[in-house]
């Protein structure tokens, strides 16, 4: 079917005004009168509907004035301008065909529903307009994540879901089996047989992909993962799923700062591109989801992000501990409230922290000349705190070996991971980026479960 | 570190001649002579190496000397043309920074070894020509399909790896749980009692995001995903992997024929930009892979691909089945001899077959007015076969009912789905693209475990 795209009408008006068009869409309401009527549609490709005016000419008119709110049509009609309306113009309907009807019980009428409400009708939220937003917003900056490093020739890595090891030690991980539970092997010593198993092995799902992302980094000198990750954590907070997208650029012949320089730049790209490119449904979130929005990206797009190293933000937030629930002192790890006032009233735009403790970082960081701390970085922003977290690596074979040794982990899990410090090791660096958080900081949206299409937490796997 | 990618130096030689740059890179190979030497650096940013000529002026010219294949180091020098040799220029060292040398027993010594032998050491593959071109056109792959369907406004959709349902009924799940194996909860009647598990339920890895993605058609019009999916059949094949990438559109207010039109533009959308944006990578595998590829896939872009019906197919392959394994008649579904036959002998180009029996496709296939058949359609394309597989759906709440009671699928599975057909049901069509298939077909590569990063098949989960 030759159908033009509601966004086409709005983006290229001039070419369509004064010409017959067709458009598939859905009703969002209805309202007639004697003779002639209006339908406001939507095709779900823009954020703004179009109305359509009916006459009594329509051979249908009387089923068409009795459509429900959620029907699919088909309008052809002449677009005019409407210079006196709210919307720059309608289609006066010459043919209006019912592609399928709505039935009396359907669950989005024309009022305002809840968030929580809309959560258990997930196969049917993205018709609202929150909904709608949220999902084409989503896209958009997935969209700009891979537009900024394939501009940059990052090589983009699809590294494996399934994982036989917990290479970062992070946190509870999902176990994916074939056995039959039921009638599970056995060893003779009576435990579970996963050699057995399809893999021949243990297994799991992926809690990150870094450590195989190092390994391409240390061929194509600079890539990118951007894919499903795992977290079987049983807490039902409003920013933790269980299944949710990561994104992990690694960059060679790289140090802590260049690290900086990638996240910041890539932050603000995101920024740009969904400012120009969901500007309907920016304004949107802007009014009815987080007053403010549009004003704090478009200060952190325009900022120069500050840096600031762990220990002089210590100093600073132990002057201000009377306002903590948690007391900060030099070793303990941020907590967000300590993020938030640094990034809000202390520097009052996005800031780096750096060079923290070794104690509370990852086995794999670049240990600083100190002994005490890592090249560590966290990027915190206003209205969210911890945004980004990276480091530059360790890069020398005997000092990664011996904090392997140090932390009791297997070093023959890491053979394939020390063997990039063996064979041409180079300085490098990547960061992670939770995609579902930065869609909300995007988006103002306050529960991850409404940024995921069909979100999976604790005790929740709908559709 | 202010580094020139190697691509940079190619791609804007003119820029760069005659200038001193730095780049930083692994050794390919090394020679030396009494005095000078030349190394060839790879920085896996551009498919050709480039050369560096280093004289014993080099303060560290003794241990530039005897530096080993996969040494990482960091050359600043004038970058010269060089008229007279098979490449454009090269470097002419005024600095050579050991970065992080090589130790000797480096598996990739400059030789060439077989894929089986490189399989084994997955995190070092990419630093060989074949496999450093075949993860570049992957990554450019995966982008060509973002940029095709953002540029047409399609809303890219994460639809849920996890989940509770085996919705397509396609073979064999993964088990996702986060049950004690050693200690299953159990119900009264003695079975594993999945309601203690983390979901609260019984769940697989997904092996489909068709159902999922038609839900958001139904409300953006056009979308696609491209994630992850699952199965966990025990087959050992060349072209089965546990764990692969599905590109899944769907189409709203579309049918059959739109859906073949978006297939073909799809396809030679990704051939162009492969072609264009892999120049040297396309030239490496027609050399030394896949002799003729690069005429095959300029053909396939530049042909109308061709279309026939299942019973039109039947009727010409029965006349060569004295050519076949499998003998072919109606009903029967068709086998990769029969598919290749078609499209390399008899159309000479690629084919849509449409319109295949019912009883050889999916519940949710729509079905014909001969009731016998259903609107589905195969992509095949000549080396391969079968490449895409889509139909339209069907958009009848009854019809589609009664055959899901018709194949005893539990219905109230079903509910969201056939919901889309209850409130505004509109004709829609879709097809899936397996990401692996389409990387082999693209670079020649034969084996899936050869364009796979780090390949999950039967008895292997390694890194």
């Amino acid at each position: 079917m030759e159908l033009v795209n509601i966004r086409d009408l709005y983006r290229n008006k001039e070419q369509y005004l004064e010409q017959t068009v067709t458009i598939g869409g859905w009703v969002r309401s209805i309202r007639s009168s004697k003779n002639f009527g209006f339908i406001v549609v939507n095709d779900g490709t823009f954020f703004e509907p179009l109305q359509i005016v009916y006459h009594d000419a329509l051979e249908n008119f009387a089923a068409v004035e009795k459509l429900n709110v959620g029907a699919a049509v088909i309008v052809t009609g002449k677009l005019v301008a409407t210079p006196q309306a709210k919307q720059p113009f309608e289609i006066q309907a010459e043919e209006v065909v019912i592609e399928g009807e709505s039935a009396p019980d359907y669950p989005l009428q024309k009022k305002r529903h809840t968030f929580e409400y809309l959560r258990t009708i997930s196969h049917l939220r993205p018709r609202t307009n929150t909904f709608e937003a949220v999902f084409r917003v989503r896209s958009l900056i997935a969209y700009a994540i891979h537009k900024f490093f394939q501009e940059r020739d990052f090589v983009y890595v699809h590294t494996p879901l399934i994982t036989g090891s917990d290479c970062e030690g992070a946190g509870e991980m999902f176990r994916v089996t074939t056995l039959d539970m039921d009638n599970l092997p056995r060893t003779e010593e009576g435990k579970v047989d996963f050699s057995k198993d399809f893999f021949g092995k243990s297994t799991n799902l992926t809690v990150s992909g870094q450590l195989n992302g190092e390994t391409y980094a240390m061929a194509f000198k600079n890539i990118y993962t951007f894919g499903p990750t795992f977290r079987a954590e049983n807490s039902n907070t409003t920013r933790h799923a269980a299944e949710f997208w990561m994104i992990e650029p690694e960059i060679a012949f790289a140090d802590l700062n260049d690290d900086m320089i990638l996240a910041e730049s890539m932050l603000k790209y995101i920024i740009r591109y969904v400012l120009e490119n969901a500007p309907e449904e920016m304004q949107f979130f802007n009014n009815f989801v987080d007053k403010g929005l549009i004003d704090r990206l478009t200060h952190v797009a325009e900022s120069e992000f500050a840096r600031v190293t762990y220990t002089e933000a210590i100093e600073i937030l132990e002057k201000h501990n009377d306002k903590f629930d948690y007391k900060v002192s030099w070793g303990a790890d941020l907590q967000t409230e300590h993020e938030r006032y640094l990034t809000e009233e202390i520097f009052k735009r996005p800031v780096f922290v750096t060079d923290y403790p070794k104690e509370i970082k990852a086995f794999y960081m670049k240990l600083n000349e100190d002994g005490k701390t890592v090249a560590a970085v966290d990027c915190l922003v206003p209205g969210i705190g911890e945004i980004i977290g990276g480091s530059q690596r360790e890069d020398d074979y005997d000092k990664l070996l011996e904090r392997i040794k140090e932390l009791g982990l297997n070093e023959e899990d890491y053979k394939f991971y020390l063997d990039l410090r063996k064979y041409g090791s180079a300085r490098h660096a990547g960061f992670g980026l939770g995609f579902e958080r930065c869609v909300m900081y995007l988006t103002g949206m306050s529960n991850i479960r409404d940024v995921v299409p069909f979100p999976r937490t604790v005790g929740n796997c709908e559709l």
